[in-house]
């Protein structure tokens, strides 16, 4: 492994010259205006332009390539490159799912075979690629936890190829796995074992959309941020946003019923999503396109693709309704004595911020030293340590009054005594440093050690309940035991660092955070899903009669079982 | 029929003497302010007492009863108590659904005898209506256009009563309708022919409210204005708002995913209930009622319930996620010269109301004809004759700032010339008054004709083209033909009234009203759900493997079809 650029400035754009065949893995570390600073710790697509995008994830056919950071003028960037010599040493990194499950068999499905490639090729010409270094970032999941052995990635660029190879893969017995920007983080994206990969990477056009409505129409593989610039010109704003912007396709977004930060706000995509289109097992396109803000003919089908994983169809289009664009917005960042302050904030903030109010997010004490000591961030409170820090974020459409509803929510909860300090964002870099301060997070804990991560969901009062109990629990083992994630919606991002990754440790902490959770009526998986890795954790949010139904659902869109194997419904079935 | 009561003063309560044994009918009117007037004209249970509003559909055991007026001062109240001398006069209103449909055969389905009664009795004692004068007004739908012929009303108190009564009418072949406060539109929730009516207005209690989170958990018969003025109490606000408000019962807007004035600004309920408890044919209960936001473990399968209009299960309790209760609501009725200043004025809302936006309401020409002739409104405009009106409301936290932004709103629609005339309602009757005439639409028309009824949605841009369409087709046959509705949701009540109930008059009508719809991307049905009159319309907006789907997943839930049958999925299957 190579670093190939460390420390450099970039003027809008900066060439590289790689060894050719290489597999490129680039990570921003840090963006930093002159004078002033902030951070960001992602992996480059974010802000960099979709077609380097693609290049980031596998080989690069030249020696040379450029990153292109769109609308920024200039900014020192610490940027680190690594050019790993040969994909072996990625290999050696993550070992296959395989090994990891034994107990996990492949199911009957054919392999793929020469017959088989010369098919899609036919249908696919130059976007089907069988090379293995190609594949790898396809086979490895983003926490690079999962590794599949897929010989075989399809990048279709419309629905009917999406319905021509799934006929195909259906009357062949050939399994796929469905796969948008990879960052799922429960290895629902990545194949188990051959699973043919089908990228929806080139199916990322936007159809339609329309001003007046603020309803947008796209393929299933445009990226979030991508669109998110998009909707920003006609005055909208999407209804979602998550650290993955960067790198997400909407259409696993919607596979996935991701959540993120503006959940608070313009809630979740069951709602935010009025069609969809997909191409179920057998081929045939589910024509659920529908721009209509409101239907009731019959049962809302689309929502069992929405947040089904890939597992009852291939999500090829969406139509989502996008909120007006904010032309306001003000963040502040809060510090608490006790919970019990962080939840008369919360409830003081709905009252005084009312329609405005877009994020209250939790920062506690051991998070904020993580970024502190991982991050490299500063504190932007430096008075006494508090336990809990509350990020509060107001979007409106008009300055003066959102400003001054701040002004006296702030007022009073600190004349109330409920916030000890707190600090307002009033440059554009403050407000990306305050929300990098909490988005980062995940990124800085494993610099910290092995990540035990769970995503978790309670009334908003029992939000921190189990962070206490845990840290209680594994004292002594744990390096750390951080709570934070999207208080007003009560999901907790537990993340537990131990030293290593060891069964005897996980055993501390599993089955008994499930079992913790589901005694309070919680769910084991709040936002991110269910995917490969939680498929036996279900039964702890789930009854058997509801998982008994589920399974009778994939038989009816899915017969032969042939989509996203092994993932979402438990491995009983 | 005797019409007991007329024009009485209201102080609080009065109370009334009819003949024991009686069927009552009751309408309000009117309700006027002492010197100002506003209009209502709604059946009685939406503004008095939920003990009455039981009352009011069935055979009263008293001969006296008591109307009592909740929040009311005091108001000079024209009233009409229909006293029916005896339910055959009803019998005779309504022909039997079998007769009007006779295509329609009876399923394989036992019929109730002694010995079921018997089971029901012991199961629910006191709760088993067999009477003719009380099953009545629950075989008659409020349109009072279907006409079941059921034998049995039972009247369960809580989830296990269900689930007792549900496995025992599986076990028997039984076939059973739910029945909520009865007020949809499209004969759903009524027998066909004599399936037993399992009516939820004795599961009238609310479980929990988190007043923090405004998560309210209620047992399904809780009557929505109840609910409304529960959570008020507490500082929230309902999602949803509809004419129906004071009859219908919370879990029948969820089975029928009701839409209303407040969809604009909250969404629709497939966002809005985090959960579901609901008995299934064979008696097991759905155990679903989660009170929290964000729970992504496997499929959603709760969104298949809400809209399923009780074919998929019968609704027993929800969880509802409540807004906070504005402080500040802002109300104007503008005038337009043409539909494109209608759609100017609208985006222009959304750019200058924002967040507040809480409601933009089509009334056209026609409309306010009618309410003008048969609704005893006087147009509030009292200029020129315009073409279009529109009802704009705002919802906020604050006063001061909602009110200046309502005013640069209209400054900026008049000075524009979008909007020609405007008045803004300032005082409590104004704004009830401004309100009724646009929810009172429905009802004005019923006196002016035989109305044909039709619930469409389109894009905003096409919302009004098929009122046109419709006039001029229809002039010289129809009396009048009227579009208002949701405007901001695409969701266009077309109003079609004729002479007569005529089949040929209707083939005027339909198909051509659904295929034009269908042909546009439309909704044929946007809000009023598909239930009993419209299931042969539901192939103009799903397609034949959507329709095959539900078939499917309706075998899942129900294998031997007694839940609702003759409903939502149409008559080929």
């Amino acid at each position: 492994m190579t670093a190939i650029a460390r420390n450099v400035l970039l003027r809008y754009q900066q060439s590289f010259s790689v060894q050719s065949g290489c597999f490129l893995q680039a990570h921003v570390l840090s963006l930093c205006t002159p004078g002033s600073l902030y951070w960001r710790h992602r992996p480059l697509p974010i802000i960099i332009c979709q077609k380097f995008a693609s290049l980031s994830y596998g080989t690069s056919p030249l020696n040379v390539f450029t990153l292109t950071i769109k609308r920024v003028k200039s900014y020192r960037t610490h940027i680190m490159i690594r050019s790993l010599s040969s994909s072996r040493a990625l290999q050696g990194e993550v070992p296959l799912t395989s090994d990891q499950y034994p107990s996990i068999k492949r199911g009957r499905f054919s392999q793929v075979c020469p017959d088989d490639v010369a098919f899609f090729e036919s249908v696919l010409p130059g976007r089907v690629v069988t090379g293995s270094d190609d594949l790898e970032a396809a086979n490895t999941d983003w926490l690079r936890m999962c590794r599949g052995q897929s010989k075989v990635l399809l990048r279709p660029q419309a629905t009917d190829e999406v319905s021509t190879i799934l006929k195909y893969c259906n009357e062949h017995n050939l399994a796929v796995v469905p796969q948008g920007g990879n960052t799922g983080l429960v290895g629902g994206s990545v194949p188990v074992f051959d699973e043919i990969i089908i990228s929806t990477s080139l199916m990322n056009q936007v159809i339609e959309f329309n001003s007046l409505s603020g309803i947008l129409t796209c393929q299933a593989g445009c990226i979030l941020e991508n669109l998110e610039l998009f909707v920003q010109e006609e005055g909208f704003t999407m209804p979602l946003d998550l650290g993955a912007k960067g790198s997400c396709h909407i259409g696993g977004n919607v596979a996935t019923s991701a959540g993120g930060i503006r959940f608070l706000r313009y809630g979740s995509l069951h709602g935010n999503t009025l069609g969809v289109e997909a191409v179920l097992a057998d081929g045939e396109i589910f024509d659920g396109l529908s721009s209509l803000r409101k239907d009731n003919t019959g049962y809302d089908l689309k929502q069992l693709l929405i947040g089904s994983e890939g597992t009852l169809g291939i999500i090829t289009a969406v139509c989502i309704l996008c909120p007006p664009k904010p032309r306001s917005v003000n963040l502040a960042l809060l510090g608490c004595r006790s919970f019990q302050a962080v939840l008369d904030t919360y409830k003081f903030s709905k009252e005084k911020l009312g329609e405005i109010l877009s994020a209250f997010e939790l920062i506690d004490c051991e998070s904020m030293k993580i970024q502190e000591t991982y991050g490299g961030h500063v504190n932007p409170l430096q008075g006494e340590t508090l336990p809990f820090y509350v990020v509060v974020e107001t979007s409106g459409s008009n300055k003066d009054h959102d400003e001054l509803k701040m002004s006296s929510f702030l007022e009073e909860v600190m004349g109330k005594g409920y916030v000890v300090d707190g600090t307002i964002a009033s440059e554009s870099f403050q407000f990306k440093n305050m929300w990098s301060l909490r988005e980062g997070i995940a990124a800085s804990l494993m610099k910290a050690g092995v990540v035990y991560k769970y995503d978790l969901s309670f009334s908003i009062e029992g939000f921190y309940e189990l962070v206490d109990v845990m840290r209680e629990k594994l004292k002594g083992d744990a390096l750390h035991v951080c709570g934070y994630g999207h208080l007003g919606d009560g999901n907790l991002h537990l993340n537990i660092v131990g030293p290593t990754l060891s069964k005897e440790f996980l055993s501390l902490i599993e089955p008994f955070v499930f079992e913790w959770t589901s005694d309070r009526g919680g769910s084991v998986s709040a936002e991110h899903g269910i995917g490969f890795k939680k498929r036996d954790a279900i039964q702890f949010s789930k009854t058997e009669k509801q998982i008994g139904i589920m399974q009778q659902v994939k038989s009816i869109f899915d017969p032969k079982g042939i989509l996203n194997p092994y993932k979402t419904i438990p491995s009983g079935s």
